[in-house]
C-alpha cells in the first residue's frame, strides 16, 4: 500500500485516526480538514473518536487491537491529557507502518502489535506543524499536520530528534496472575456488547487447567457466576455465562443474548475464574 | 458505477456497511482495513452501526431503506446473533447490487427494494476468507473480506453452492389490519427524532378512507390523542400530533418540534389510527 | 483543491456534511448515496450530525468553527426544523467555498467565517433537485443533490434567483458585555469534554483588565467559583479551573481532568467572570 509519492518519497495511502474528542463537536473533522489539505490523497480510517474522556490506557488498547487488521498507515493517535505541558511528541516507526501521538503510552502496545519499535522520533520540527500552535488542540496543530506530511513521504527521521524506544512511557502492566485452577486477571476492555476482555490469553487458560465444555466460576466483585468454556455465544443458553479466547486472542467473558457487565455487575477491576 | 476491475471482471466502486458493531470499539475500523487491504479501490458507506444489539428486523428496515438511494454497492450488513453457529452465510444478488451477511433475515427487506433477489449462493469458500476464522467475528472473518473480493469482481456464484431464494430465512411480517375508519399498524421503526413510522403505506390512508387536514385519533398503548393527516411538521402547531407519510413512503406520526415516541409513550407495539 | 470537472468547469473534490440527523438511522447514508450518484468523485468529510434536533444556532456554531480548516469545499448543512414550509433554501458563496442549506441563520456564521458572502442565489431550479420532492427530507431531495451538482462544477448562478445578501436569515447576536472588571457572556457551546465556550475572545479579557496567571471569579446561574486565567489545563490543579482562549479563539472556562459544565452545574445561559 506504500507508494511513492509525487515527490519520489514513499508515503501512505491510510491514515487511521483514534481520539477522545467524540463526534458531537467539530474536533475531527478540523483535524480531517487539515490532512485533506496536506495530503488529499491520503484517505483517512476512523478507528473511534469514543474513548472515554483522557482514558489512555482504553486508547492504548483499543488501538492495538485494530492496527493488526490495518493496511500499512500513519496511525495517529490523541488521547492527552498532558497537551500543552512538557509531555513530548512522538514519531513511531513499527513494521510498515508510523505511529503519531503523545508520548504518554498510547502508542507502544499497537507499536508492539505491529512487531515493536524500530526507530522513533520526536515531534518538534516547525515546518510540519500549522503555522500558530494553540495550548490545547495539538491535534489540529501537530499531530494531524505531522501524519498528513508523513502520508506524503516525509521521512520519521526529518521530524526531530532520534528518541531511546526505551525512555518512551509504558503504561503500567494490568494485573494477571495464574495458578493451577485459577486465574486473576484485570478487565482490560468493556465492548459495546458488554463482553468483558481480561488481561490473559488462551495460554493461560491451559496453565489453569480448563478446557472447551468445562465448567467453572467467575468472580467479579462481589458477584460470582458459573460459566461454561466454549467457542461462542450459541454454546451456552439464552442468558448462560461464557468464557472463551475473543475474536483479538484474549480470555473474555461474554453472556449470550446479554451483556457480560451488566450481568456481573462491573467494567472494571480483577476478574477470578476458578476451574469447576 | 460498476466498472472493470483489473483483472478484467466487473467490480463495485462501492461497499455499504451496516452493523450493531456500535463505534465505541474497533470492530468497524478492522472490517474496513480488512477491505481496504483486499480492494484498495473500494469506498465504503456507513449507513449505521447504531442498531441494537442483535435487533435483526431493525438492521433490516434501516439497511432497506437506504439502500434505494445507494449507487449500485456490494451491501455487507452483520447483525448476527447466531454467529459461530450452523446459520449459513449468503450472498444474494439484487438488482444492480450484491448483498453479503448472514441468513437470518437481515438481508432480504434489502433485496426487495432493490428489486428482489436474482440469485443466492452460500458463502463458504475458504479462500474468499481470512485464513483464520474465529468463532465470534464473522463480519472481519468472512463478510468483509467476501465483500471486498465481490467489488474486486469476483462472481457471486464463486462463494458457494446457489441458493434456492424461496429457503432464506424470512422475518415475520409487522401487523397490519385495515377496515374503514381505521388502521392497526405495528410500529416497525423510531427515528432519531422520535418519529413513529409503521407498516402502512399510503394506500392504507386511502383505505381507511382520510385525506389531507382530517382529524384522527391515534392510540399506542394506553395513551390515545387527537392528530391531522398533514404533508410535513409545519401543517401542526408546535407540539401537535401529525399523521403523515414519511420520506421512505410509510405512514408515520410525528410531532411538530417534539417527539411522537415520548409523546405517546412508546417504541414498538401497535398503533391504531381512528378517523375523527 | 477546486479543479476543473470533467464538463471543464471549475468543480469541487470536498464536500462538507452537518445535520441534526444523528447516526442511528439511514438519513445520513441516504444524502451520502445521492451525492455519490451524482458526483462520484466527491469526499464527503462528516463535520458532525449530532446537533441537538433543530438547534440551529448549535448547528451554526460548529459549522462555523470548522470552515477555516477545511478545503475549499461544498459546504451542505441540514438543521431544518421549517422543513416543506415557506423557508427558502439558498446557495452561499464565501470565500474558495459554497454554503448549500436552508436560510434560517444556519449558514451565516460559517460565510462570514470563510470571510463573507460574496454571492447568494435561491435553490429553486427543478434539475438539480431529485425528480420526487417530499415534505420532510429535503436533505436528500434539494440540498445533497444541489451540493452533488456544484462539486460537478454547476454555477451557483444556475441554481436560482440571486438573493441580497442583506436578505438572508439572521440568528440574534450573543449576549456580550464587558466593562472594567467584568465581562458578562453568553455560553455558545458546550463540547464533548465539558469546556464552556463564551460569545467572548481575547479582546474582551484585555478590555476587562485580566492576564495570564490572574485570579478571577466565575459565575454561572447560582454557582460561583475561583479560576484561573491560564493557557492551557495543565495551568490548574487537577479539578481546578481554567479561564483561558481555546483553540477556536473564544474565551472559555474548563476544568483540569474534569468537566467545566458539570462543575458549574450549566449548559446554556449567561457566564460573567470578574477580576479578582
Amino acid at each position: 500500500m506504500a507508494e511513492p509519492a509525487e515527490n519520489g518519497r514513499v508515503g501512505f495511502d491510510w491514515i487511521s485516526f483514534t481520539t477522545d474528542y467524540g463526534t458531537s463537536d467539530a474536533f475531527v473533522v478540523i483535524c480531517k480538514g487539515v490532512i485533506a489539505g496536506i495530503a488529499p490523497h491520503s484517505q483517512v480510517l476512523d478507528v473511534t473518536h469514543a474513548i472515554g474522556a483522557q482514558d489512555v490506557r482504553r486508547g492504548a488498547t483499543v488501538l492495538a487491537s485494530a492496527v493488526p487488521y490495518l493496511p500499512p498507515s500513519v496511525h495517529v493517535a490523541v488521547v492527552d491529557p498532558g497537551v500543552g505541558t512538557a509531555r513530548r511528541g512522538v514519531v513511531v516507526v513499527a513494521g510498515a507502518s508510523v505511529l503519531v501521538g503523545p508520548d504518554n503510552g498510547l502508542l507502544l502496545p499497537a507499536a508492539e502489535a505491529l512487531g515493536g519499535v524500530s526507530n522513533c522520533f520526536e515531534l518538534t520540527e516547525p515546518r510540519f506543524r500549522l503555522s500558530s500552535v494553540s495550548a490545547t488542540f495539538h491535534g489540529r496543530d501537530i499531530f494531524a499536520p505531522a501524519a498528513a506530511h508523513l502520508a506524503n513521504g516525509e521521512p520519521p527521521s526529518a521530524f526531530g530528534a532520534a528518541v531511546d524506544p526505551a525512555g518512551l512511557v509504558r503504561l503500567p502492566a494490568p494485573v494477571l496472575r495464574v495458578a493451577d485452577g485459577v486465574i486473576e486477571a484485570e478487565i482490560v476492555g468493556v465492548d459495546h456488547f458488554g463482553n468483558l476482555q481480561l488481561a490473559a490469553g488462551p495460554d493461560e487458560l491451559v496453565a489453569m487447567g480448563v478446557g472447551l465444555g468445562d465448567r467453572v466460576s467467575v468472580r467479579c466483585g462481589q458477584s460470582s457466576r458459573g460459566a461454561v468454556v466454549g467457542r461462542t455465544f450459541g454454546d451456552v443458553a439464552e442468558g448462560g455465562l461464557l468464557v472463551h479466547v475473543d475474536s483479538a486472542g484474549a480470555v473474555a467473558i461474554a453472556v449470550n443474548a446479554g451483556s457480560a457487565a451488566a450481568v456481573l455487575g462491573g467494567e472494571t477491576g480483577i476478574v477470578v475464574i476458578r476451574r469447576g
